[in-house]
Order: structure tokens, then sequence, then C-alpha cells
């Protein structure tokens, strides 16, 4: 057995539909075998899983990762304001380079606090796709379109989409696929929603947009069209199992019942939601019409940052305060939000700990203050984890992360890297 | 100069009421000399500041520490449920030894993760203090009085405050304050809150209360007596200027008067109030009536951490999104929160860094993916820090925290002793 195939995390407390304590045997990038037969001379490396939560890696379902450069940009201001005036003039400086030295920062982050895939919409996707293929991380990557109501633009937009699945779907092995991404109904033109899910249809690919994020978009839409946003898209044929909608803060009753017609999966944002004072979405209303809710980050300049496992907390806390009932969301229902509900939603193979599944994996430490006693495991995930305690990553079979140090990314090159192109921003 | 009564911190960028690169001087307990000229032959002691974000110690205004004992239990469950069928029939089993296991894991929690002072009202709170001694934090601490309307069980407990007076007011070189603590307005009879209010002002005293945390109690309240809460407290001349109230979910404009009248603080536990789904407290209305609101975590198991990092982008984020205003509580006014309001309800010479005030100093490392870049320190504590970036942890001018190794607590026993004792509840 060669040295790089094969990996044993020996007698840990595995954390997925249910707990139970096992060793878990991973072959090239697939997980092989769960049991508790499995010995050290089955693989070429193990991994000591005692005192260890091991764990589907963190799914985040909506991103724009290169914007770690703008971390801190236009703190404290509504979305349309923080828009015009602080992040699109910035964006407006990005290149190529920049993009990719933001990407590879976030994905030190990313890996760091446990997320193993990431849904990203944002621009020179292709740097992206390089710091994927690099770093190991699994990344579902879509170019940002946005026409403004322009014919011409519409069609570099496409353009630049088709290139983009042209250069990188389906590349580092499985790990970057391709999705097309029209920004939102209140930034492109019926046209580019229309040829974006054709192209999607084409090349059976996730269609990754932005859907009622504030009021003010979904009253706009309603001036215009006298329709709701999901209503709108329903009747362009955009929604259907393989539509991601990033935020859905605002959904009517009848759109929840469209919504769970289409089989459409919503990102729950909550950081970005409250941060920017967007509102808060339905989620538990949303589980309620078995609609598939995931969780996302969205960019760190309305977050700030990468950390999943704040977003699973919070998610949780906010539903229970916004519904007024302490079992809303309870902690296994938040858990599969961020693992495989998440995996759903992007149709990949992981989210959960099962023999077949891709190897997506990620260990917690337990054996520090803020997660003593251990009473229940799932709880200290949810309710008491931080992202810092994430000490081994696995992903697609590689590690990524052993005793909390990097092992595919040189994190002082990509901080450094990092700071040098947000001083160009 | 002695080995321990001098320390420089060196070339740092301080975050305070406002932010400047500079060094910091310690002598003895108290903050000497912040300026660029000192060298590092003016301490016993050097600590390189570059990259470090140096910041007052966080205050945590209200707390239960022993429970980390219990953390997890209970979760997914409203107040009154959580407490009368999970954590009184637990907490019915305690004892000294198992509250000192409690506290001083807590306290390796605290620290780990930058806070300085907390404000906690539980039981056997001389093995608080005696934890509090021998860690090195900082504590105000309070035998949590219940008579549940017993005249003999009201004597019982005033007569346990005056104990812990006695023992442990003002030692540990000051670091141990004793408050006079009746658990709340409805479990405490008017003759225990007036004769605690009594007892405060005799040894000029804090005292700390949860007040108006639920809307059951608030209804509860008007039913027997046609007050909300903070009237009532007034009826019986228990709001002034050494009051905390924790919680103040449900304070009605009226009592907004009050409080301000009267100069009451109040600590904020947006985690607690949103995971027992208590409501959303009226943080930016207090601030807008100029009413000292400060940040606290509440117990564990309602938490489920002592992190006061996450309660303080929760604090922003969730009075965000409450008013639908972006702008609402920006990041200096939670930041004061977590900080100076604190000092300022406890009354003590803390939360901020000017010469003459008391040593109490977090360094957080800044080089990391998830702080970088460094556009705006205050911006990055608020919104983008973890707990566990805290590096280091100086209080009452004492070195706690190196290197984020704990110097005054052995980690491994505290865990284990922990361990040990959260099997016997």
């Amino acid at each position: 057995m060669s040295e790089t195939t094969s990996i044993l995390i020996k007698d840990t407390t595995i954390l997925s539909d249910k707990i139970k304590k096992a060793s878990i045997l991973i072959v090239d990038n697939t997980i092989e075998e769960i049991s508790n037969d499995l010995s050290v001379t089955d693989a070429s490396k193990v991994i000591d899983g005692t005192n260890k939560i091991t764990m589907p890696g963190l799914v985040n379902t909506h991103s724009h990762v290169a914007m770690t450069l703008l971390r801190g940009v236009g703190d404290d201001e509504e979305l349309q304001t923080w828009l015009n005036d602080y992040i699109w003039p910035k964006e407006a400086k990005l290149d190529e380079k920049l993009v990719y030295a933001g990407s590879k920062l976030a994905m030190a982050e990313m890996i760091k606090t446990g997320t193993t895939t990431f849904n990203d919409m944002y621009f020179y996707m292709e740097e992206t796709a390089k710091a994927v293929e690099e770093s190991g991380i699994r990344g579902v990557l879509g170019y940002g379109m946005i026409d403004l109501f322009d014919d011409e633009k519409r069609k570099q937009e496409i353009k630049a989409t088709k290139n983009l699945i042209k250069n990188s779907h389906n590349t580092a092995n499985g790990r970057v696929q391709v999705a097309v991404a029209p920004h939102a109904p209140y930034t492109c033109s019926k046209e580019l929603l229309s040829e974006s899910k054709k192209l999607a249809n084409k090349h059976n690919l996730k269609l990754h947009i932005h859907v009622s994020e504030t009021q003010q978009e979904v009253n706009d839409l309603e001036k215009q069209r006298n329709q709701t946003p999901f209503e709108y898209l329903d009747s362009i044929d955009l929604l259907d199992e393989n539509t991601i909608a990033a935020h859905g803060v605002w959904t009517t009753d009848n759109e929840m019942k469209l919504l769970k017609e289409k089989q459409v999966s919503i990102s729950h944002n909550p950081s970005s939601n409250m941060k920017l004072a967007s509102g808060i979405a339905p989620v538990s209303k949303y589980i309620k019409n078995d609609i598939n809710v995931a969780i996302g980050t969205d960019g760190v300049s309305s977050n700030n940052n990468l950390d999943m496992f704040s977003e699973m907390k919070l998610t949780a806390l906010l539903q229970k305060v916004n519904t007024m009932n302490a079992k809303t969301l309870p902690a296994q229902a938040t858990f599969n939000m961020a693992t495989e509900n998440g995996a759903r939603a992007l149709g990949i193979n992981t989210g959960s700990i099962k023999e077949g599944k891709l190897a997506d994996i990620v260990l917690v430490n337990m054996n520090v203050p803020h997660m003593i006693p251990v009473r229940n495991p799932l709880s200290n995930i949810i309710y008491s984890a931080l992202g810092s305690d994430v000490d081994t990553v696995i992903c697609d079979g590689q590690l990524l992360l052993e005793d909390k140090k990097l092992l595919t990314i040189n994190e002082e090159d990509a901080i450094y890297d990092a700071k040098l192109a947000a001083q160009q921003l």
C-alpha cells in the first residue's frame, strides 16, 4: 500500500447522523470502512482519534472567498450603501493576481476552521480554481454575472462563464466543479437569467444566485413586475433541484410552496443577514416545509470571517429567539444544515461519514477547557466549539491540516501575499 | 527592580477608546506609562507587542462560572423547563469540591479567551473565591439567594451572604469583591430583596440580580403586583448606581426612564437570551437613553461557552437585525460594552488602557488568516476574531497567559478534575 493512499482514524467519536465510537479507514479519496475491528496495519497513515470528535467536513454553501482582501471594509453600513460606496469601487480594481491571493488566504482560513467544501461566486474564478487545486479543498465555483440590463455586457458575462466551464469544470480530481452564477434578479436581465439556466442545463451544472436578500429588493421587483423574486424566477424556468438560492430572507408562503415543489436549495447566511440588517430568514419554516436549507458565510466583508462553527451556532440561536421557541432548530438539525444539506444542495457525495462517501473529514479537539465535559458531543460542536478547535482536516482523502498545521498551504506566504494584495485595493 | 513587578509591552497596537501605536509599562498592578519612548531596560519582563492588538481585558458582567460542569445539559429547552427539569435537580447535588472544580475550569476558559473580570452569582462562592485567588483572574462574587418566599430560608440566605462578605470580600489583593445577589424578583420575597439592598448599602457592595429575562416573568409579576419588574424593585429602593441587572429583555419605556434616573447598569446576555428564546433586549435603546449596558455570557448551559468575543459579535449583529439598521451598535460601541461599560457597572478601575488604570490587559494575535488584512483593528476584534486568538493575558499586573499557555492554572489538572466532578452531577 503506497504512502498516500490510505489513512486510518483510530478509535474516535464519530458525529454524523448519529454518534458512535469506531475507527475509519480511508482508501484513496473514499471512506472504505467504519468499524471497531480496524488495525493500525491496515493503513499507511494512522491518526489517533481519541479525545477527538470526527465529523464530516463543513460545507459553506455561499461565499465570495477572495473578498478576504476586503475584510473590514464598509462595516456598519446597509447592503446598498455597502455595495455602492464601499465594495464595488474596490472590486473594480481586482485582477487575477489579487483574486488568487485572496482565495489562497480564504482557503487557509476555511481549512483551519473545518470547511472542506465551499460554493463560491466571484470574479477571475480560474484563479480561485487554481488555489483550490493547490490547497486540496473542494470548491463549486461560479463566475458572478452582472449585466445591469445591458445586451453587450450580457454576452460578455455568458462568455466568461463558458470559458470558466471549459477551463475549470471537473478539474483537480473532481474537486473543482463549475456552477453558473447570475448575481441576482435585480442585477441581471431576464435574458441573462434565462440564458444562464439554459447553459447550466446543457452542462448539467448547479445554478447559484442571490434571491430575496433585502426587503427593498422584493419591493422593487414587486413594483416592476408585480411578482415576488421566486415567482419571477419560476416564470423563466430557473427553479429546480439544481438551483441554490442564497439568502431567501423575505420568502412568502406562496414562494415556500414553489421552492418545495421545485426542490430548490436555500443557503442561509445568518451573520451577513444580521450584519447588513437584511432580516431574519424563515429557516425553521423552510425545514417544516421540507425545503433543503444549508448554511453559508457570505463574503468576509459582511461577516467578517469564514468560520462555519460560528455560523452553525448563530443559525440555531437566531431561529430560537425569532420563533420564541427554544426547541426550534435543535443541535442535530443545525448540524445537518452545515453538512448533509450542504452536500445535497451542491450535489456532492460528502456531508456524512458513511462507507462509500468521499473522505471529507474533520477532527475536532475535545480536550480544551471550553469543550469539557463532553456530555453530548453534538451539543459541544454546535454550542461550545470554536472554529479553532479543528485539529485535523482531510479532503478527498488528502490530509490538509494536522495538529492545526496547514500541510498544503504555506500559511506565512499566504498571509504575506494577501497583505500586499489588500494594500492595492 | 524585582522580577515580578514590571512588564513592558513593546511596540504594540493599542485598542481602547481610540487606536494608537505605543509601548505600555506596567509597574506592580498598574499601567504606569504609555509612550513610544519606553525601552526594554525599563522592565524586568518584556513582551513583544508587534503584530498584536493590545486591549483591555474583557469584563463578563453576568456568569455562573461553576456551571461549566453542566455544559450541554438541557439544550433546546425553554427557561422554565430548563431550570425545573434539568438544571435545578443537578444543582441540588453541588458541593464545595464540585464548585471549586467547575470554577477552576471556567477560569481556564475565561483567561484563554481574554476575560480578566467576571461578575458571578452562584453557590459555595468561597470556593470560587479560592479559585480566583489561585488563578489570578478578577471576580465580583455573589451568593445567589433564593428564599422562595419562605422566612426561614430567607434568614439562611442572608446569613450565607454575610459569611461570604466576611470570608472573601476584598481578598486576593482586591481581586475578589463580594456582591449581594438576590436571584430574581420571582424567586425572592420582598423582604429578602429589601434586606439584600440594605446589606449591600451597609458594606458599600454591588447588588447583582436577574430582572425581566422572560415575558412570562413580567406577566406573572404584573398579575401579582400590577407592576413591571423594575418598577417593583424601585418601590423597594433597590435601584441605584450599584445595581447590576442581568438580562433586562422586556424593559418598558417607563422602566427605561427609571433605569436612567437611578443609573442602574444592565448586563446583556445575547447567547443565553437567544438560546432559551427569552427575547431580544433593547440594547440600542438603552444606549440611546444613556443607560450603562455591558455584556455577559450567563452560565455555559445556556450559551454554551464563556467566550466574550463571540458575545461581542453577537451583540452587534443581533441589534442590527433587530432594529433593521446596519448602523446600529457600531464596533466601538460594542467594544465599549465589553470593556469600560463592564468596568463601570462593577465599579472597578479597569476597562481601558490608560495610565493609572489597573493592568488588566489582553494581547490578541493578528497574524492568523482570519485576521488578515488588518484594515481596522477594532473591526477585526469585533467581527473577525475568535476567543482563541488571545495570546497573552495580564490581570492585576500578573501574567496569566503567555503564548496561549496558562501560567497560573495547570490546564490538564483543571480538565481532569472537572471531568470527574461533572460525572457526579
